[in-house]
């Protein structure tokens, strides 16, 4: 018995009309009332009966005549719609109930009825008369409420079963965090260490607060750190200082997005996209003279080739660098401000040399887009002659990042600052290049961005690994709501919630796996087949892992409510930072296109495969996919064991790639067919094309979480179920087009909706050791609301 | 001919071997080759063919015997894939091509092959001999590429049928905007061109880089201008200076939202959630002592509902507020620091009083959440005694809003500070309140949260306006690549742009008119019925309205690339500041259940019809509905006339609510019956509950538009456009379902994406016309990229 009922204990003997005034805070109750007072309290407290429905429970009661006249009498008193009782006096009978209910033996289930006869029994005086049972059963029936549950609402979390509140298990997985995250990062473990050291150092702290201006400074300081530390250059070659290593290079840059990315998108222009630029468009005499000073960050630079009238159309953007044979000297033009450089990162505040992408004219010749360094800026600060520098402002996000507009006006540069690797201009104005077609010789100067699309992949898997770390610890902490008379549970066992942050993780870990497949293809690339390809996926990559990272941070942001909206949890910034993702290095629309693309060139000449690099074992599976959507038993399959079924999963979303990769090249030969120009039957198309690329990546992202899985059979319990669940989930998300194409019938339908249900429930319980796997140390995750208070550093 | 050509025509004639060595700038060329020359170009420049494949052509070529030896040696020599032609080489064909060329005639369509025989015509000297078509042919046929447009990308922009690009025309629609206009705001015309005129003064401007504390300040200088022009208190009655004019109070609060949203949201605190908690939880007393200071902000307000650990779970708030009898006075107490006051707009800087929500207890009694007025802060703008005041820091957006964090440590107020309309205690102690169920009371009382829902609703939908239109105008005024040999394209024109922008727009005139139905509704609610309605359609829309803004704001952004993610640009601050409506004012998760449990409860209750207020001439379609479930005919009618029908959208929607409902109601009494306890039972389909919920309120807006078009006969012509583009959106972003439950067939799925897509392409005509009739002028709007420079002010 609490405290509280205690004290009310001596007021409760008074037997008496029960309206015959309310000045007293205590309600006398008519001993007739008791075994009814559980009926009659939740008929006034449910507040959802209407007036009309009390009466005509009144009405009914009043004309069985096998009840006594005192059971009437009080019944017609309490149940009058004309005069309610009042709170004071509903609450008398609460406290009236709890009182005695306290002191009963506490069986599994009770209803009202139980409930009064217990009350009956237990409060009304020695020799009262025994209720009538049926008269009970008649007011329990047509109150229409969930009996058991209002008996246990009734007597209070004192009650009996009230109903403990499952907890989130933290470590119930098989396999611990630390032992997930050496499958996850089986490379640069030291690197990781390393950066992560450091970016835990006070100097590294940031302030949501700053002015752009100091956000800024402090970036480019950041940068200086790691350049110092040699930690810059590690792509070039040892002979500037650096490893050769692009693949710890990509490693680092994922690391740094774990803390800022202003600071990740900073490293990434001074050192992958300038120095990139220098390093695979130059040659020998470029890699000599700026390499060394790019990699320790003492020139600063900047990658001049977005402009404002061609974001994406790079191909016809209109800067103009014409070579002058009489000084040896091309001389750069900006040729109207919609050609003006734009959103370039590093130009408004620090860069000294640009590399301009610019149209390479000798005499009357075009010879398309080449890559020229341009000293936009003296030691000073100052502008250098000729160029025009503005400042693009406050952005939504990355605001530690100067981006600003370049103009040149007849800028010289000499010959030589031509990077000259795909193509030259002899001191005679003789144009040469090693690659006869301009198509490709503008596509091979592209492949900057190759790099550039991987890291962006990356460094938006690890934005959105932050995001689902914060998230879920506090999912799995945060208690809200619970069963009647329990206590809260924690908003992790919602259904909502699990299905707004599980399918989310499990496509996080599905994209790591690709990421790092797509890394592998990218550093062992042989020819020029494999380039294409990397190409391929590097764009698709970068387009469905932004988007993914977009709408994932705002789910995690919802689930986390009103936290989720202060800087300190960090979502304001990882959203506004990612946002641009979707468009720099290529928007994902236009991404989405070239992936197209990519697939129905090959369509179109028959290769009669599509060449993949990391999975051709799966291609094995190719015959049995076409028994499978061949056969009608298989498209009504609905056993669990099939459901989740790796062969099911890898078919159907084979199935739906060849299928939408046919239907687009028929659709599009049609219309050229019909005479319309490649242009418009593109655009007539392009909604299926999306979907073709979207459905292109998803099948390379979850083939590289089976090839993932099936080199690290101890993970077959937990991940396995991650991988379930993102195929099941990409599948669900586009049951439309299955059920469409009858690749599943609609009892399957459901059938994998149902499944999903119960991954989820399932994975919840490990959610907190797949999210810790991720392996962020409590120092770089910050948010006061997902960091340990204690040593909880996870990776060793 | 252009100027280029012009300066390479001289050096022209050399016919000489084009593989002897590109010391040159100009290749020689053979005259053999000029029937050829279209073809090689593509074949090299193309940049797709594989060398094998070059050298397969050039094989089959070479064993052609009716080919002539100078063809062959020619076709050999530039067919050499161990030795391509140089890069200066290929442009010498260009040139020379292009040069030929312009002096062709201009017919329709040109293949590779036409070209040829043209060049061999016109370069070649007099007398050559005529090139064989059939060897043109099969090289042609060999490349695989579209011919006609092969040789206009030769011929260049200068060439025949560059195709005009077309235009996105902005003014085709039969009615103009202003027209539109007056449909959407028939009412407080005034009232908007007032608030707009404010707002554009120059004291309004606001600066995306101010610290918190400036735009703090500048927020609250602005309420206090609207004050002063009496736009604060127009809702309360005419006696503490207000109109008693709840709908204008909204308009006013909408009107402000296309401007800035920390000011919409201060304000709305202020005079809505404050001030109304005053007016709707108070008595005379309370109206009397506050209600004009609170009108004309000389007394700031908060509202203290939300306590860190009780966001969503308002009923178990842990603040308590204790009778004691001996000093007439309560005594407001925060028990442990999750139970303190979090997010409070306005406590942080500004607020002097709180209305509190607290647990109200007298004696050993509780009688629930009550409010409470607790100055909090003297005139001096120190905290009072007992009272603890932090900061909430930083936020995501709305940091123009001081959102602070209160803690009560015995803090005592009169007894006449409980707003005691629906509960008061009497100075003796007892507890007397007219609504008898302590659950009703507490919905009663959490009324004042249902106008602060629609006000959100309206808010969000006018920052998707403003979203909307910056998109739209900036995307018909974009042009970003286009046809080969003719101008870039408006970005509007591309489907993936259309399919991104356009039911977005359909969606937001349908919530408009849905908005302005609730808030009819909200001002003319008679009795407890209509107010219980009007809460499940005000929890409805303001769920629906916010995520639909994070949508729509997100793809308007991408939409506008690199210039949307300037913060001149507007969608910063929208994105950010909008994120939080799908939170505060209830989250989105929890306002679906509820909802969902208004359907289910009057399914439980057998009421036989979804009571609703300004749909009922619809209802008479349930027969029609009926019939359209059961008629296998119309499950697969395919024609556009019947995917276009209204009859079949509403049928549709009804079909699938009613459908979900059933489902919902037998799954609960299943599990219920089976033992669960409610609150596990409704996790349990939580997720279809959900998605009964959004089904239910997506059939009420789009009646809303139906309802609105069937006032307005004027507009069945572009608006009926965008309520089939909408309604047909709704089906097939759950054609899933409506799959799954056999309501449409495959064919039809595939039927309803092509009406998707042709609505797209004719309503993107219109696409400027729509949004310019949102009535947003130029001075409001202020993005660079959208606003108009003349006096574009459309809006009278």
């Amino acid at each position: 018995m609490n405290e509280r009922m205690k004290d009310s204990k001596p007021q409760n003997d008074a037997v008496t009309d029960a309206r015959r005034g309310d000045s007293d805070a205590r309600a006398a109750i008519d001993r007739a009332l008791f075994p009814f007072m559980p009926s009659i309290y939740v008929a006034w407290s449910d507040g959802v009966l209407t007036s009309r429905e009390i009466r005509a429970i009144r009405d009914r009661l009043r004309n069985e005549d096998w009840l006594d006249d005192a059971s009437k009498r009080v019944l017609d008193r309490w149940l009058d719609p004309e005069s309610p009782p009042s709170a004071t006096a509903l609450q008398g009978l609460l406290v009236k109930m709890r009182e005695i209910g306290s002191a009963l033996p506490e069986p599994q289930r009770i209803s009202l009825v139980n409930l009064g006869l217990e009350l009956a029994r237990n409060g009304a005086p020695a020799g009262a008369r025994r209720p009538d049972v049926r008269a009970l059963q008649l007011l329990e029936d047509a109150l229409g409420v969930v009996s058991e549950e209002a008996a246990r609402g009734i007597l209070g979390e004192d009650g009996v079963d009230g109903g403990a509140a499952p907890a989130i298990a933290e470590e119930t997985s098989p396999l611990d965090a630390l032992a997930i995250n050496h499958i996850l990062e089986p490379e640069h473990r030291d690197t990781r260490a390393d950066v992560f050291a450091l970016l835990s150092q006070k100097r590294f702290v940031v302030d949501p607060t700053w002015d752009d201006e100091t956000y800024r400074t402090k970036v480019w300081e950041w940068c200086q750190v790691f350049a110092s530390k040699g930690l810059g250059g590690v792509a070039y070659p040892k002979e500037y200082g650096g490893e050769g290593d692009v693949s710890k290079q990509i490693a680092t840059f994922e690391t740094l997005a774990y803390h800022d990315l202003s600071l990740t998108v900073k490293f990434g222009v001074q050192f992958g996209l300038f120095g990139g630029t220098v390093y695979l468009l130059g040659t020998k005499l470029h890699h000599d003279t700026y390499l060394r000073d790019i990699a320790t960050a003492a020139l600063p630079g900047c990658f001049a080739m977005t402009e404002t009238g061609h974001g994406s159309n790079v191909r016809d953007l209109r800067t103009v660098a014409r070579y002058e044979a009489a000084t040896d000297e091309f001389v750069i033009n900006t040729p109207d401000d919609e050609a003006r450089k734009d959103y370039i990162g590093g130009a408004a505040m620090h860069a000294r040399v640009a590399a301009v992408f610019a149209q390479l004219e000798v005499g009357s010749e075009r010879h398309g887009v080449h890559a020229f360094l341009v000293p936009v800026r003296a030691a000073s600060g100052q502008p250098m002659p000729g160029v025009r520098i503005a400042d693009c402002g406050h952005k939504e996000g990355l605001n530690g990042v100067d981006n600003g507009r370049l103009w040149f006006d007849n800028v010289r540069i000499p010959r030589t600052n031509l990077l000259d690797r795909f193509g030259g201009v002899s001191k005679e104005g003789t144009y040469t290049s090693a690659i006869t077609s301009p198509s490709r010789r503008f596509f091979t100067m592209l492949g900057t961005l190759v790099a550039g699309r991987i890291s962006i992949a990356g460094a938006a898997v690890s934005a959105v690994k932050v995001g689902l770390t914060i998230a879920v610890r506090y999912a799995a902490s945060r208690r809200q709501f619970g069963p009647e008379g329990g206590s809260e549970v924690p908003i992790l066992s919602y259904r909502l919630v699990q299905r707004a942050l599980l399918p989310k993780l499990a496509a996080t870990y599905a994209l790591h796996f690709a990421m790092k497949d797509v890394g592998r293809a990218f550093v062992s690339q042989k020819d020029e087949a494999d380039a294409r390809w990397v190409e391929v996926l590097a764009a698709g990559i970068k387009a469905y892992s932004s988007t993914h990272t977009v709408e994932t941070l705002q789910a995690c942001r919802e689930a986390c409510g009103g936290q989720g909206y202060m800087a300190e949890n960090r979502f304001a910034a990882l959203k506004a930072d990612t946002d641009i993702f979707t468009t720099f290095e290529g928007a994902n629309g236009v991404l989405l296109q070239l992936v197209a693309k990519g697939l129905l060139t090959d369509y179109r000449q028959q290769f009669g495969e599509i060449r993949l690099w990391s999975v051709v074992k799966l291609l094995a599976n190719r015959a049995a996919t076409v028994v499978t959507e061949m056969n009608p038993i298989t498209t009504r399959r609905t056993d669990r064991e099939h459901l989740l079924d790796a062969e099911f999963h890898v078919g159907a979303l084979q199935f739906r790639e060849q299928h939408l990769l046919g239907a687009a090249g028929r659709r599009l030969k049609k219309r050229i067919d019909e005479g319309m120009d490649s242009f418009e039957a593109l655009n007539s198309v392009q909604s299926h094309v999306a979907v073709l690329a979207n459905a292109h990546i998803e099948r390379v992202i979850h083939e590289s979480f089976v090839v993932a899985l099936d080199d690290h059979e101890e993970a077959t319990g937990t991940l396995e179920k991650l991988r379930q669940l993102f195929a099941l989930s990409c599948i669900e998300a586009d049951k439309g087009w299955f059920l469409e194409s009858g690749y599943i019938d609609p009892p399957k339908s459901k059938a994998i909706r149902g499944a999903i249900e119960d991954l989820c429930e399932d994975i919840s319980t490990s959610a907190v050791t797949l999210v810790d796997a991720f392996g962020i140390p409590e120092s770089i995750l910050k948010a006061p609301i997902a960091v340990r208070p204690a040593s909880g550093k996870i990776v060793a």
